[in-house]
């Protein structure tokens, strides 16, 4: 028997849209105010997903505290209060689609290495940027 | 490296159920209050869910301007502040898993006639009728 | 000790926002799409203060399930699932001000009949139209 | 032309997680204060996903009315302002995992035996135990 | 220049409402399900409601860290994943109006011994017991 | 009779919290990781509260349409998307009660000379930082 457990965390930060690839025009036209030169931030609401076996003698998929432990660590750590160009983010653009399949690959590398992870796994990860939008990325 | 990116949008609109394939009584037992000759009304939250490849460019599914249009032009400007019976539900009843169906063929036609959507393609819609329920579409 | 207790409730009406003492072009210059003759509706969220001493032996302001009693009678019973206009808004327009303060007038007529209200009494109404207003009348 | 339809249910209950299969240190280790002796509880926030064809006539994938009846008897009525150790829960674990598989046998054995079910299918059962976390189980 | 600044919590805790001082059938015709013997809980939301002077130098009323260590160390402490009952509430029963009053109390105490409040006070604590009510004091 | 309405309106901006009249060391103390150098945002959610009497002729304490204009011009436009400290605070901290206020006085400011606005008056600001903190000036 399995199942989903999704927590949900949320962090703090500020970026600015402009891709090297595109001219000063085409970086407008793309990304309109969003790519102000001092950039502009938001509270962005993470939902984490894992997927595995409820395990028969403790009724749980994954102890939370090692989540937790995961998210605060690879996550809420580096990007809360923190301005995302200058962190990951100097070589790819911000957006929140590729920030989303940046915060799977950490989230995955390194739940991978937990012991305590059984046979959990990240199934999805989903990014809310603003209360209007959020996007989804399944690795 | 493909994602999911999901926009809300709300309508305000009123409705009618009745169907002219039952009778009076059936319709009443069928729709209940809902049934009522004058009609009431709802804050419709629609989630519309675009599935593709992340632009290497960009950073972007799609651009969120052209979809804002689009929605707009064919969800918003129809539908908000308006009598569903009068407008596309004529012949059907318009409750919410048929309006739902309604504009995933909406959307999805007028999408695909964007030269700016690329290779994103509609995915999903999901319709909040209330905070209590709500109601998702795949094609 | 005296606290307030707040309780919320929903109702899906729909309306029409057109007023007697206006021509034509000022009831659209006024009320918009709001005015268009078929009407349109809502998910209304209701929220209902009521304050007073909090009882030593019992530890509440009020009986809950007498609130709900009267709110049920007086307001949900007539509003749900109604078109406002042909029900207590055939003579002054069915704005969400107006509809505000004929919810607080009713429950507060009907809540000082109860022999069970004790010291309790009505504080506010609270009436969100959509997610983005709501209005407060205190009486 | 298939559709979901979820409808979303609240009850507030309390439990203990403590496993018969753990010593004392393992459980304070494995539930932390969830394993206090007296229990705690939440305000648990239930989604009821059913998929089916949409009926030509109705255009209703199912009677909410019968859903509702089936949520209420089968689920509401046994679990709300209950205390879950001494009601399912006697002798597996009342985690939230545990919780959200019973209630998806009882809902999908109800409604196997509704004979207005039609063609519509349980598919998924989503419990949110706090506003930080959820989970889900298909069957 | 006075504002209120106003910092949400959470906690999750149990009850069982019975008062001493009612017979067993008045405690069940006052309290419902709610007097079921072994208890029942919820998912309290805290809002806590500081009122100051904004410091010219630093832009605000209160160091939000202080709060944050009052209210841990006072409230999410001994209630969070506790019995209430036997807690603080062995001769008052815990409705939700006496234990927003007993939050207030232990909040404004502490508060006022704080070296570093300055000239902030104690406002109002509301507390949800459910998304469906809540309750608010002012001292 | 008069009401208050509310209406909501968001945009989301990044800060530095830091003040001229601290050491580094006391600005740190001060505001923590909100002190960063490159800065961090937020999605605030703003409430706009106007109290009026209510017109006996339109139902309505005061033309949304004007509040609309008047937040977009005011409010939006200059803040939507931008770095707070290069706009209208780099003499003083933008802390949330700095902003709220600077709200408030340029809200108040353009409505007292819109002439539309009639006897409405603009009574108080909310400003929602994020999802778990809020700030109220009454002017």
């Amino acid at each position: 028997m399995r199942a989903d457990l999704t927590k949900r965390y949320r962090f703090s930060a500020s970026h600015r849209l402009h891709s090297a690839a595109l001219t000063e025009d085409e970086n407008w036209r793309t990304y309109g105010k969003c790519n102000n030169p001092h950039g502009h931030g938001h509270n962005y609401a993470l939902h984490v997903t894992v997927n595995g076996p409820v395990d028969a003698e403790t009724g749980m998929v994954l102890d939370l505290a090692v989540l937790d432990l995961v998210v605060e660590e690879e996550i809420i750590e580096p990007f809360d209060r923190a301005f995302l160009n200058i962190e990951a983010f100097r070589q790819i653009v911000p957006t929140t689609e590729n920030l989303c399949m940046e915060i799977f690959r950490r989230l995955n590398a390194r739940l991978m290495k937990e012991p305590s992870h059984g046979a959990a796994r990240l199934k999805k990860v989903l990014l809310e940027e603003t209360s209007l939008n959020y996007f989804e990325f399944e690795g």
